[in-house]
């Protein structure tokens, strides 16, 4: 390695359940793939229901400091039944995706050889989510009046605006000219009319611009049932933070479950560092038995070099995964042995 | 039939596409179930794209008037790629379950024997999804700022009460008891904290009336895996208005497609008539063509009857239905001949 090779500092935040088994591997991985190619510093944040639970911190600006001083996170998993929902989801992962501004929220979904898929038929399964990230119900904007009484209204607003949707709208086309050439928006915009007229007049205008990416519309209710019954169609699904969120986790189960799905949530402006997880949860009924899939960490860990530029690197993570579950996906095993798996055929 | 017979008035709205061509297959099979039992007249409403391209009107007041007159009302399907999206749906559809009430949108997904699932481990399917019909983000309280600039903002905003949820709730809780006595709340709850908790809260008082049913809470996007993945779990799936029209074209997906999908939107509270439909749209690419499933439109049928207190009247068109499909589900007919088939049996 040249006396010039940057330094990269990567923050770890295994978070809650599972997410502390798998993150380590994904850690592993991202560790044995770079040796020789870049020099990888990691600094582990003690986040989630744990840390709440001791002294109340959720995510201290002094941490989020130093995790936007960052390159790229390795984030696990967020969520504990002992705590109400919402508290950690909102104050740390929903937190980190909006103030480091992720604007993309990447959701690769693959069949691989070797997976069964609950489907009869599931075909050649290989399309993107591009998942705004940024905004929609995820903002927060919502509240309640006569909280707990027979006249309490609550509400949850979905904001969206012109200058969210045009800047992940245009990266879903500059992926989509890497791959089929195809995006399919995502709404309920016969329902929905203020926000999903936006998104459909925005596609339009930048669809303008890749003559040769073909588009079409589907409400998200009908894609539920294309995600069922031809997966195959797609290659680049763009649509927005609520209806992403529920897409994806489909997409996760004709795949063969949640366990092979990566996601990043990109800032593609490169303003503030990208952050790599799993898209699965903390997953609390099997947390702390080495029963968790780290393949979904293992392949974020890919996501992440990829990120940072080092394709050939991050590819070499990909085979690797793609020969273990080939050959031993239908196996059972802990999730120490499909790491250490892996990571013997990197 | 005796001459203090009570007369029913049923309203017919095919609407738009192939709800033209299987609403009188499902007005036939009222017909002649009802035969000797009851004595049923016909109000043809023309309300949809039609109608509308024709005199601009979509639901004059006056022909609401007499559709608030009738005991109940069959529609077909509503929605026309020639027409903006949401004109006629929020015009039309949507003003109907709202003005007239129908808070308790019931969609049931059973598995018919003969029917090809597209999973390959199906189980026994049988739910039932209530879902909320007056609420929500279907209320249309959004709008834009700057439509068409650069700075557009788009809301949309989901009201949710109190008064509205309780007696859905109720409703689901009622229904439980003569079913499988489980109940899951679908909502998001970690991200739509304000909806969410008041869903989850009133969940929780109602459940303390009935002992008997037990209940679980599941996120929506965790609810779309186990669709796929293991949907013979669920008994009575309870949610919101857009996670319940999400959820039940997926639920219509694993139990081999929306074409054997019947929906009621009732008004419990019979203040006035509830309207019922299949859950598929108006399909537009397969419209005029007689390939339709008129199935669903039969089935609903089936509801409306079930609806006035005709059980057993409503019972011999469900067993005509499950004859029908579990000795020719498989064999592709038309629209004609399916519904011919069915009344064959009757
Ligand atoms: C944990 C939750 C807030 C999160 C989301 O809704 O985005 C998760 O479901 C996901 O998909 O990453
Ligand atoms: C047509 C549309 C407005 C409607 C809905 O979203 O409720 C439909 O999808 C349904 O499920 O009945």
């Amino acid at each position: 390695m040249s006396e010039t090779t940057k330094k990269y500092t990567i923050a770890v935040i295994p978070g809650d359940g599972i997410g502390k088994e798998v993150t380590p591997w994904a850690q592993k991985a991202l560790e044995k793939a770079a040796e020789g190619v870049a020099e990888f510093e990691y600094e582990h944040f003690d986040l989630g229901a744990e840390r709440y639970l001791r002294d109340g911190a959720i995510l201290p600006e002094e941490e989020e400091d130093r995790i936007k001083q960052t390159d790229a996170i390795l984030l696990g998993a967020v969520g504990d039944p002992r705590i109400k929902a919402g508290i950690l989801e909102r104050g740390l992962l929903l937190k980190l995706r909006f103030d480091l501004d992720q604007y993309v929220n990447l959701r690769p979904s693959k069949l691989y050889r070797g997976v069964t898929s609950p489907l009869a038929d599931p075909g050649d399964i290989d399309f993107v989510v591009v998942r705004e990230g940024t905004e929609g119900l995820y903002c927060g904007a919502g509240g309640a009046v006569r909280r707990g009484t027979p006249n309490e209204v609550a509400t949850e607003v979905s904001i969206n605006t012109a200058y969210g949707v045009e800047r992940v709208v245009r990266y879903a086309f500059r992926l989509a000219m890497k791959r089929k050439k195809h995006v399919t928006l995502v709404h309920k915009k016969n329902v929905l009319v203020n926000a999903g007229d936006m998104w459909q007049r925005i596609v339009d205008k930048v669809a303008e611009e890749y003559p040769e990416v073909s588009h079409d519309y589907l409400h998200i209710d009908a894609t539920t049932i294309f995600m069922v019954s031809d997966p195959s169609r797609f290659d680049v699904i763009l649509t927005d933070n609520l209806f992403g969120d529920i897409i994806t986790d489909e997409a996760g189960a004709v795949v063969g479950g949640v366990g092979y799905s990566a996601s990043g949530c990109i800032n593609a402006s490169d303003e503030y560092p990208s952050m790599f997880e799993p898209i699965h949860g903390s997953a609390p009924d099997i947390a702390g038995q080495n029963k968790a899939n780290p393949t979904a960490a293992i392949l974020s860990a890919a996501m992440l070099l990829h990120h940072l530029g080092f394709d050939d690197t991050a590819a070499s993570i990909d085979a690797a995964v793609e020969a273990d579950i080939e050959e031993l996906g239908s196996t059972a095993r802990s999730t120490d042995e499909v790491g250490r798996d892996i990571l013997a055929r990197m």
